[in-house]
């Protein structure tokens, strides 16, 4: 069966769907993630076939990671490449060959977002938000607790 | 004909990528899809988690799935799930696991856009659009001849 992190019993509340309530903490779809092997070839595909074209372009060097954003009206294709071998991203293209890496959330406060997904019981990656690309701050949720989608919680 | 209908093709330009001029067709992300083995337990993830509640929900016999569609802004969350063993997405299960499936690009006229794939040798599982759901027009691209990621052109 799937991966299911749900743990109402660490909530300490008794109401089965009491946090059915919460605010919506989603603001936008930032970005859909692709891992490439080629970045230049990859952009090269979607300014060619789909007229989308670079709007930024960025090494991330804690990630390991080159990535180009293609803006889509008010979010990103997000194409990502290792920089080197021990990138998650390129351990990721051995495993799994190119696609689909993660989806990053827009998010008006990282840390409050982080937190929600703590008190739920999620697992995260990082345990305080940290730079990201653009300069945003960034928080990954870890697939494992999140019906194995990686998460990025984005704030602009 | 002293129309000044602008055409790349025609623009004389010689360079290598004169189709780096051509018009976007995306016109946004339309969902970001996520294959999933319970429905309910993923539905009950994103509202207790994020606030991110069911906007659509829908089962397409044709695809052989139900799917439950999250809006975030102009977008959405679907979450995916196999309705008989036959389904791609029970396959996708099986041989995947749980995670991102495909991701859907809105176009405002999905047989335009699934020409600009064909003309630039792109490899299509849909030969004409079809009809999606929640009364759309669609067509997959297929992941060979596009980094590995499955995409799907929606028309509203």
């Amino acid at each position: 069966m799937g991966i299911q992190a749900r743990n109402p019993a660490e909530s300490g509340d008794t109401g089965a769907d009491e946090s059915a309530d919460v605010a919506p903490l989603l603001t936008e779809i930032d970005h859909v993630a692709i891992a490439v092997h080629d970045l230049g070839a990859a952009i090269d595909y979607y300014r060619e076939t789909f007229g989308a074209v670079v709007d930024h372009r960025e090494v991330v060097e804690s990630d390991g990671v080159e990535e180009a954003l293609l803006k889509v009206a008010e979010s990103y294709i997000q194409l990502l490449t290792p920089t080197r071998d021990d990138s998650p991203v390129a351990k990721y293209l051995e495993r799994k060959g190119e696609g689909l890496h993660h989806v990053g959330y827009r998010v008006s406060d990282c840390g409050a977002a982080l937190d929600a997904v703590k008190a739920q019981g999620g697992k995260v990656i990082d345990e305080q938000p940290r730079p990201g690309s653009r300069g945003t701050t960034v928080a990954f949720v870890h697939p494992k607790g999140a019906f194995g989608t990686l998460i990025e919680l984005v704030q602009e």
